[in-house]
């Protein structure tokens, strides 16, 4: 873990947050190379769940709201009771509800861990935030604790502006923002967090419910895969009747195996019509929906699909993080490290920051320069590429395969006789020529996945 | 402007934030449609500043920033004394600054309104927001109040873990919010708004300073006129002595001739060392920039280029928004609407949320909507495209001309017997017949601009 968070500062994938302050406990910044990262990861999921299906839409809604909108989401009135937290999952369970906490300890049974808890006290899981320009005139709001409520206040505009029909889903990426009481193992548990959910509305019956649940399960568990995560470190986790809130029908987290334990990053719930029904309640506002064909009107049930961008990320980078060993073929690396195996990302090259690196041999040849520059240009149309001409090569490899850059593309003397060029393959580091006119479609082979 | 919000609204591009619960004043959430279009705008934004050069690397920084950061910035400190805001402009001046006052109310003299001022009261921009996981122990943070910092923080871990050289830029976009005192205008003062900016650093170099200054005056201008925005409505505003921030070397907005006045989406500020210098002061960190050709060590200047990313929005829709004259030739609309003339949003095909609409000529008959399927499928691998069997031709082209959508294709009997299908075109409402296996490249052709 330590290796993971050294490299994200060295290369720039992810920085403390403030950190010339101090920091501010769990707040992250994205370097040049996260941010790249993290938007790769965003735009194939938009891609996926919005642009290659019928079924979703998009919305985009604000992080502050109506303060009712957390009274009818339940957020605010679980405030009212002092709660205990696990210190092992971190579940808040009221203080005097002494058979639940017998029954959490239980499914810990497992563990190895013995269940402690904290002392009961009055959590503030929403951050309070003060609209009103003038000092001691402002109006108490919430920063949102979760995106979810900015599809479901929505549901009849997005009825109502579109031409979608039941089953379809609201998708949306956007930021959170939590109290966490410790915030903790790298951006795993942070204050400030993104989300990318869909809220997947369909007809209230229970073996649609059973249908979709399972659908999205799977689909979900593919995306993960299909973004070249290890099998063997994705896992389902089923909630337990004690554990699942109390409006779900079922829910299921995807755990992945990480250096502190198996953790959640994303989560299937079915809902139920619980969100629509209390906004319904709280707004006065009428959320049926009314099929046109059969003219039955009812209140959807939502299957949620609700992701980490953040835990996500950090989830890609540890599976993709590789320390080579020398004495299994890997190169020793000199200068410094000798002696040690290089480290390289395994990312997806659809997810790598940057999707090939361009060299010219050497930096002092024109000719060289002026070739490499040509073949840089014409990919970055497409593509985002990274240009590096200082130190050797072999320097220059390290780099890109910290960073994760999946081929390295050298211009040498024989470009300039054959307009071929050298492209190093990241994970084989095997190198073979490819004509100039043939990186295109060679690069976008590797890369698009959908 | 009340057509264009009730646009907006009814075809799913922006509605009011918390709608169901009254509305929360100064908050709007997009639909799907404005979902879409608000992303084209920014991955446009996106390429064009940080995948197209070398000298940008983009960030993306943490909301919540430790509160010293705004100490430094002087965003608190302007707090302490009492304000009066014009309500013309809604620049604020300390009310014991009657010189300052006198000469701003002469620099709206040319106006036809007179300038009125607000009582003199404590303004509290940063919004207060409180972390803390205990009622009553909780200690205060701001929210941002523009993105600008979240890059400055991180001047140094960017120059550490990239090989970046002045002159170089920080690209980011990103959420920050404001008490706004009069939200208004729809989207154009909000209390929740986004940002793009690129804080570009060079050498503190006067010469340098109003070479940089000019080129992305200009560069920046090109950017609104290469997506289609019409000349006469923008123009730069080169701010007043007596306006300009205390900081600021030189400062320019551009305007839109917007419905309520020629209105700021976006300036070029001439920073200076202002915000390197004082986080440098109040973080005790060394923000000196060395340069490793001439062993220089300095502190940059800095030219900001900040655009609101929703007042951008606001004047792309006001500027392509039409509703024809049907005397000039335009079709009169049937069913309802008899009479008018159709409403058509011409958004430049790069930023129009659907970039083709396929229809199949007549929904029931199957051969038809088979081939229909198979160009929309294709085409949304590499497209955002939009589905439509319902209705006849004409309601269609209304809904989508409407959306700004630029191509209406349709697959009619002609299409099963030569694979051509008509392409409509949105704005000159001319059709042409042209080969599905053509589609792709006629739409890249009309689309791409990057």
């Amino acid at each position: 873990m330590e290796k993971i968070v050294s490299l994200a500062k060295r290369r720039g994938f992810i920085y403390p947050g403030s950190e010339i302050y101090g920091g501010l406990g769990g707040t992250w910044d994205y370097g040049p190379v996260g941010t790249l990262l993290k938007k790769n990861l965003k735009d194939l999921w938009w891609k996926e769940m919005v642009q290659l299906r019928d079924d979703i839409v998009g919305v985009d809604a604000a992080i502050m709201m109506n303060p009712r909108a957390w009274e009818a989401s339940g957020h605010t009135e679980a405030f009212a009771d002092p709660l205990v937290e696990c210190k092992i999952c971190h579940l808040r369970i009221r203080a005097d509800k002494e058979e639940e906490i017998k029954a959490h300890e239980k499914s810990h049974a497992g563990s190895d861990k013995v269940v402690t808890w904290t002392e009961p006290q009055k959590f503030n899981l929403l951050v309070k935030s003060y609209l009103g320009i003038i000092e001691g005139k402002q109006s108490e709001i919430f920063l949102r604790g979760e995106i979810t409520n900015g599809a479901q206040v929505n549901f009849k505009n997005v009825v109502d502006s579109t031409r979608v029909k039941i089953p379809f889903g609201i998708a949306q990426i956007g930021k959170a923002f939590r109290n966490e009481i410790t915030p903790g193992n790298f951006t795993f548990r942070s204050r400030e967090f993104e989300q990318m959910e869909v809220q997947f509305y369909i007809k209230p019956d229970e073996k649609e419910g059973q249908r979709w649940f399972q659908y999205w399960k799977e689909n979900r568990m593919a995306f993960y895969l299909s973004l070249g995560m290890k099998p063997e470190n994705l896992r389902f986790r089923d909630h337990e009747d004690t554990e699942r809130s109390h409006y779900a029908k079922a829910a299921t987290d995807i755990e992945y195996h990480a250096p502190f334990g198996w953790s959640e990053f994303m989560g299937i719930h079915h809902r139920g019509d619980w969100d629509l029904r209390r906004h319904m309640e709280y707004s006065g506002v009428n959320m049926q929906y009314k099929d046109m064909e059969s003219g039955e009107e009812y209140i959807p049930w939502d299957i949620e699909t609700s992701a980490g961008v953040d835990r996500s990320i950090l989830f890609l980078l540890i599976d993709a993080y590789a320390q080579e060993d020398p004495s299994a073929g890997s190169p020793r690396l000199s200068s410094g490290q000798a002696g040690r195996g290089r480290v390289v990302l395994k990312l997806h090259p659809a997810l790598a920051p940057y999707k090939a690196a361009v060299f010219p041999l050497v930096a002092n040849k024109e000719e060289l320069v002026k070739s490499a520059k040509s073949v840089y240009e014409s990919l970055r149309k497409k593509y985002m590429i990274s240009w590096d001409d200082r130190g050797n090569i072999g320097k220059r490899y390290f780099a890109q395969d910290e960073m994760g850059t999946p081929f390295c593309i050298t211009v040498d003397y024989q470009t300039l006789e054959d307009g071929t060029v050298t492209v190093r393959d990241r994970d084989t580091m095997l190198q073979e020529r490819i004509a100039i006119q043939q990186l295109d479609s060679f690069l976008a082979q590797k890369i698009e996945i959908l």
